[in-house]
């Protein structure tokens, strides 16, 4: 499969991925619904004619391109975006001459990824942090709790989740501030107020839920895949002790699950076996080489960090799905839920300062004897993923974000 | 000051209160925004002509008062909020002829309360749970870890919060499913899944976001009232260790701050002295007397089990949001606050069952030797709460709801 469009061999975004993005531009600044391909963007509003045409199921929605969320197009159903994902294949396809030989609705049709805009993909009602990494859990457990009661009794019988909050999450690029709040300098003594000392990245995906569920109706597991639009790469700052309010970063491009099928591979085993509503007949994990790169301020140069990989994740997408929902609580379309960190079995695949670190008891060489145990102000940090396919990519581009100073007390 | 509509002098809604909620009808099935009164609701978007003539400040707003929350309305800011309150105080009052004897505006204005359907009153980006009451932390904390260690060490130094699940936010009336989920039987023995044994409710109130704030900027202790639009009741059900997403109830009619000005009185004494970013110059807590009413679905008698008051809170509303947004958390009109259960210092005016039962140790007697420790499928729980004026009441009406048999495993 190949497409009209230049895809360098290296490209996150192939005619075999088709991520959805919320993209404006100067000369059009509504954001709006666009599409991935090589440096480029498709936008759908500008080609809805074409869509519709080609998918009849999805019906006369002139509109629904034309939003500032994919939230609308995301609620219409799995089989609606299996259509419509095949019909871009098809309009970007270098032998369909549909869309290639427009001259003048190709003009229009295209804009620069580099000249774009990224927005939020999704209004996010609500967002749910997963603790699904059993090394992670054990890293932190052991930590802070030593290595005989690393994991919590029920870790291994539940995927373990905490709300988050939706309202600071913000997309890729978006600076942050260091937060403030309260901290003890010693045991028993009164805690002080001052910024957040020891700021860490945590290198997350998360799946954004398609299609929702009725409050009081649990989603079984073999429907959950019928429930996820798609996955984004997650940066979850946390800033301990201070709360974890101040800021969750995503990526821009929303790649399908569809698109990640390929890629589909066998999970950790799981022991003890999972109750019923949980059991998960596999293949669920996915094979996501994923990265952690850090510029601190005073270096020109990103070094990567850590390599993880999102196939270590104990608890698969299905199983956080069923069990989120399985005492009633209702999905709706544009929820977003966080892996936790994903980390992998080796030192080099922790995916936090924490754990790479171990706790601020070792420090990170970078270049030109820049040393760094947590992230210092005006440090930048990039995650980056993908999977590997036979001679194409399906990537996830990057989410970065850059640290700024507090500001202080009120 | 006295409406020409007639308000029954235990009514909870005299001109005096004037709470905003959004209702529809079966001849107009849109959820639009109205304000109560008496046993009547105005509806605003049929008389926005008359509201946008007395209210300069507010402009050309035709369509404010038919959207289907208040979040644009609230978004406002409080000069907007009390100029429409006092120019509905005058549309509304006895004395002006304006609305009074324009039958015809007058019979499209008015709603029969018992004939309207209530909806919730705002889209709800992000709710956040605080453990506000000293006397229920204390209780709790007696229970599971002994009367020694009953307070969390920064208990008394930070007002401490949960985020909790928006979507299962429901407004009163709504019937909810009990929960299912894991449950373990005995210590060290695998979990079971089943039904929630011990679901109970939650006597609290929760405060509405009406401005929000930006990322990364703090909302100071003096401005916070600024950002409140005003305040429901609320019944956080739980169902121990099953999770806490399967609904939470509020009641439909928003009470705005400036309608409780009138019953601000000092709060319970703070020692140690917080942090100055939380120190509150008093008074800002509000006597508002609860109440908690149940129904078994075997009786046909409500018995009220507890009797607590708002103003034993021992964070205030201030106190809460100045704590939340201080590490820069952002919040946006429509973000629900709890205040965590509300118990005061007397055995009857726990706020939950745990607390009246003592962990199921005493059962509660209801008519005709019906005992209950929780609550059954077909129960109905009811809050309600007002303030006392002189010759009136500020009311909040009530916050119902009926808990149904869960739906077998997925
Ligand atoms: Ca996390
Ligand atoms: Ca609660
Ligand atoms: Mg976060
Ligand atoms: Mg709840
Ligand atoms: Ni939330």
């Amino acid at each position: 499969m190949k497409s009209f469009i230049k895809v360098a061999p290296d490209s996150h975004f192939p005619i075999q991925n088709l991520p959805y993005g919320i993209f404006s531009t100067v000369e059009n600044p509504n954001p709006r619904v666009g599409v991935a391909i090589g440096d480029e963007i498709l936008d759908l509003s500008v080609i809805h004619a074409l869509i519709e045409k080609h998918v009849p199921e999805l019906g006369q929605k002139p509109m629904i391109f034309k939003e500032s969320s994919l939230n609308s197009f995301m609620s219409l159903g799995r089989p609606i975006w299996k259509a419509v994902r095949k019909c871009l294949q098809n309009i970007l396809s270098a032998d369909n001459s549909e869309l290639r030989d427009d001259a003048e609705l190709r003009a229009k049709a295209f804009v620069a990824q580099n000249l774009a805009n990224m927005h939020l993909p999704a209004q996010i009602g609500d967002y749910t942090d997963f603790y699904a990494s059993k090394e992670h859990a054990t890293n932190v457990g052991t930590m802070f709790r030593g290595s005989d009661n690393a994991l919590m009794p029920n870790w291994t019988h539940l995927p373990v989740g905490y709300h988050g909050r939706s309202s600071s999450v913000v997309v890729s690029g978006t600076a942050l501030r260091r937060p403030c709040g309260q901290r003890l300098l010693a045991k028993n003594n009164p805690p002080v107020f001052g910024a957040s000392i020891r700021l860490d990245f945590e290198l997350e995906m998360a799946f954004i839920i398609g299609v929702g569920n009725e409050l009081g109706n649990a989603i079984p597991i073999n429907k959950a895949n019928n429930h996820i639009f798609g996955v984004v790469l997650m940066n979850d700052w946390s800033g301990p002790f201070l709360g974890k309010n101040f800021g969750t970063s995503i990526s821009p491009w929303v790649v399908t699950l569809d698109a990640l099928e390929p890629f589909l591979v066998k999970g950790p085993e799981q022991k003890p076996e999972p109750l019923p509503y949980l059991r998960d007949n596999g293949p669920s994990a996915y094979n996501v080489q994923l990265e952690a790169k850090i510029k601190p301020y005073d270096s020109n140069a990103y070094k990567t960090v850590t390599r993880s990989n999102l196939k270590y994740m104990y608890w698969s997408f299905k199983q956080q799905i069923a069990h989120h929902t399985v005492g009633g609580c209702n999905m709706r379309p544009g929820d977003l839920c966080g892996t936790g960190t994903i980390s992998g079995p080796s030192e080099g695949s922790r995916g936090s300062l924490l754990e790479l670190t171990w706790n601020g008891q070792n420090e990170i060489d970078y270049d030109n004897g820049i040393k760094r145990k947590f992230i210092e102000d005006g440090d930048e940090v990039v995650l980056t993923g993908y999977c590997q396919g036979e001679g194409y990519i399906v990537g996830f581009g990057d989410c970065s974000g850059k640290i700024l100073p507090a500001i202080n007390s009120p």
